[in-house]
């Protein structure tokens, strides 16, 4: 029964990690008990990895890493009334106070009280076997696959980014920035309306990917291109209705009204240390309207619905999938950021 | 130079009238001459033949036909801008007063001066060429072809349902009906997020037609299966995140809340010529939103932008095409309903 | 330790009631225990009495009445972080399942499984003392009384009502009926923004109340004046931006729409037991929104801050103040209606 | 005839101006001819004043100043049907393209078209006459005075900035700057709902002002107090629902989401002349929404409603008028910035 525990920076181990049994040993009423199958390796798992913290939260004792999952429901609290054993299902991987005034008021995502897999110092589940909440814990139908349903958590960024958004049929939308999150929001803009997504980026290889998902995705470099310019040029100098600020750039983030229409949105999913440029100017003659995004709320059940249907397909995200025991290997190949893969995902033991 | 003319209930003539090129001699600044090319036919178009007269509105004198249309710039007034001479195009059909209320709040559609085409006193376009303003007119990308810019209007009231409706991704939605503007709604409760679409119907034709569109649209035969009891069988007791009603049926309208989950949203489509049922209690118990729309506003240019990118496809609801020459007969045909047709379409000669 | 007993349909005892004591013995960790001081009379109390159901709600079993309610808290429970022994609070009635589907999508008022207290076979708190979630008790400030307190319940249907309206600053507004509820709404309405607002009636002497409340309500007997025509004639007939539908009488909801502008919305707070008409073709040409409600969701926190700062003033509508050693009395008088009565109260011993 | 002209930076004249009589000499079917009364003096017209121009809008050529103002219809051309010679009037002074794709799209405000009445090369109105389209020229109820109607133009950026912000109920606002500007955004927050509006300023005169306004506003002088924590202190750490940013400092811009609660948000009405500061970090942990607006549309007629209602009373802040005769001297004292004054005004001649 090993884990795959961060000891500490640039530390990885392979190893029994006695303590997660024993505080996961009680199930509760509302509970279930989920054996992991597939976990998807995450910007955040690789920045603990290779920085020991991300902003205020520091790695300051060995901690389990993933919070991508899917996985086997093996045992249901006394409670617990929509899960069965034997059930495939996907896991929220944030469990907020349902307590606190911001769950109360339906916004649980901002609880500040809200535990966060793989978050210090909340351990993560790339281990065999976890406890979960009923309420966060959600059935797969049988033509969504557990890779697929290990996607749901990147997913639910972009979806809900696209809900923020409030997405019309037939809008334009900008994403900046081809990673991960980029592709699941453009995926997820054209899926909730957009007639046209444009997403930049530096790397042509991370473009030709993005392109490749649909024929309404243009790729734009802006290493050579200036896409507020180039959508301008588009649309008879209008601009787009949405920009998604999808980098964490500074810089990236400093042009979001660039390529804006009047009225339009933007939505700043992108993390980002430090105080960025605003150009408020810019942003009061169009009259823009901007959404700032903290992962999601009430969305894993709108994904999963989407993958089950086809609105939307991840499938071409994932580029490279790991078993369990190379998973320290993993890390290691991802820790190079290398611009061909999207997404890494890990098969647990089963 | 011959025009569609119902020169009364039940009697269509295909010939000279003079009037409306003396109405349509003068073109002012911003107005636009257009060449008509495609001019689908509607079912209102239908029922003033057979009825002469659509509520208050009463044919009571000779009217041109038609106000599904696309067609070629011939000419521009002295202070157009976006448009030039040889540009293809399509024309949304009302033209409100520019200094009403109701257009300077921002809803032009529920102007009651609105002047539209086919609605009695004002004429249609089954003619060779119409004088439009050109804020009115809108220009086609190549890859949209006049038949598919003539099914704009049809699908604008399908887009600006899903607008109103204000669909989030990953809901499920049903449709009342399954003739074309239930199958517009339909395809565009899709585009605009929707995982899943019930179209229900009494045809059997119809639905396979549905089916057919969508590997996401489920069709319901409501003569022989409980449209709410399926849907809340399919989503655990659930129910619809949003109904479209789009048959203007009284019996189908009763019956909206059935189907419909929590805080759902019904959109009434189909127009109803006396009061409906109203189920109150079943409306607050899931504190139901009721859009009631009129037409639409604003939403051509997104109409266009979606089948140009391919994130609406209507070509499969075009089911038959006539010569301008034999337009009497297309409307016989129309007046008995072939189930097996969707949209018909007039060719103008070129 | 008595209680106020409906044992059964026109029947009231004052007397002790074991039971309930039994019930609330235990106290858990986040709960608190609740001295009762002033309880409100609602019409919901006195159907009970004079009918012993609400629709499918039947008392089959001696119920306590009584649901709009102030006290002082008198213990806590281990985790209770926001409230302390001594804090006067007012207290929310209904009681979610956590975990239900409606509670984690955000609505947790169409929780179907909602407790809501003098709803058979729930209790009310017409009795010494409660236990209550902390989540759903709120502390009072200083200057908000009992009896002001006592009255929250009430206004949350009205501030529910309108925040689900979407009032903007100007809007004129007609609330449909002068009961209880209607005057909640139209000063909620007034205090959201509304400049005006029209309150319909049958009865002089509730309009005289109505109007007394603020100089912008305008009375209007509806025995004697079309509200539509008035409505219409001081807009220059355009009609008002919201109505609200506070009677519950079919025949007030049927013509919710005559009042109503272009653009406008329609909220439906009273309940109906059998469908109404709906006139889904003036729905339409207006583009009408429709909010159905049901009870009240976030709102108990904001009625407290406006009673605190005055915004919202309910004290006029306290027109009557009993002991509890008569509120069988208190019950008998309001079973007539009297129609010079808004609010009636009864004084728990202290 | 005189009119109030800016000939240059820092010189102005009140001298006959025979070019305006020209361009207005003819009045269009749709216009009126209004007689000015009461002129309010804008910071703008100021700013003009003393620096020659406003970003990229210069001062080339004389300019005749003044665009907050009401007056009595003398003419109305032949198609106009809502205004009849001798209606006291007040006036937008923003006249959109009505065929610009903003005004279309209904977004007048944000059209680049727009010709702002004392925004060079536009004149503005400190002349006694001038020519103005119907449709942004609205008739007064006899309760609503000239002085209060040339109070509509700066009411209606505080009303326009309130619905934007979509008040609920019992929201805490903070307003920062109490300016002109920022006291009419705290009485329409007030007048939308807001239970409490915090005020913030430097100077205690301005301080004490706002805080006469109403016992609901809580003045906080930000030189001896921080409002991030007053108002978190006050609120039990969760913060201010709603903050609306109406200095124009980049200093207090930086500063927007400091006060704010999860969920919150920010309306920006300032203008900044250079990019800001924006701690996104503490935009997203909030999922603040950030709306930045520009002027106002369509909120004039709700102005004048709130002002007949007496839902926002502007009299307070009229705090000094001068006769036209003595204009110049008006912006002599204007550009001295005294803290005792909120709103200057100029009476013609009638």
């Amino acid at each position: 029964m090993k884990s795959l525990v961060l000891e500490r920076k640039d530390e990885l181990a392979l190893r029994d990690f006695p303590e997660i049994d024993h505080i996961e040993e009680r199930i509760g009423p509302r509970d279930v008990r989920v054996k992991l199958h597939t976990v998807g390796i995450c910007g955040s798992d690789v920045h603990y990895y290779t920085h020991g913290r991300i902003g205020p939260f520091v790695v300051n004792a060995p901690m389990i890493l993933g919070h991508e999952a899917s996985g086997t429901v093996i045992e249901v609290g006394d409670q617990v009334q929509t899960l069965a054993v034997g059930d495939r299902v996907c896991m929220e991987p944030g469990i907020p106070d349902p307590n606190s005034k911001a769950t109360r008021l339906g916004m649980y995502n901002v609880d500040p009280a809200v535990r966060f897999w793989a978050t210090p110092p909340v351990h993560g589940i790339l281990r065999p076997v976890c406890v979960h909440p009923e309420a966060f814990t959600f059935k797969l139908p049988d033509n969504v696959s557990f890779a697929e349903a290990a996607m749901v958590e990147p997913l639910a960024v972009g979806v809900h980014a696209s809900t923020k958004a409030r997405v019309r049929p037939g809008d334009i939308g900008v994403v900046l920035g081809a990673g991960p999150i980029g592709l699941v929001t453009a995926l997820s803009a054209l899926a909730s309306g957009c007639a046209q997504v444009y997403v930049t980026d530096l790397a042509d290889k991370k473009l030709e990917i993005a392109g490749s998902l649909s024929p309404a995705i243009t790729p734009v470099n802006i290493s050579t291109e200036n896409v507020g310019e180039r959508v301008k040029r588009d649309t008879e100098g209008w601009g787009a209705d949405l920009v998604f600020e999808a980098t964490g750039s500074p810089r990236a983030a400093a042009q979001v009204f660039e390529s804006l229409a009047p009225g339009g949105c933007v939505v700043m999913i992108g993390g980002q240390s430090d105080p960025i440029q605003y150009d408020a100017g810019a942003a009061m003659v169009r009259e823009a309207r901007v959404e700032n995004i903290f992962r999601y709320a009430y969305v894993f059940p709108r994904c999963v619905a989407m993958l089950a249907s086809g609105g939307i397909d991840v499938k071409p995200l994932i580029t490279n999938t790991f078993e369990f025991e190379d998973s320290v290997h993993a890390f290691e190949v991802a820790a190079t950021a290398p611009p061909a893969e999207v997404k890494m995902q890990i098969l647990l033991p089963q």
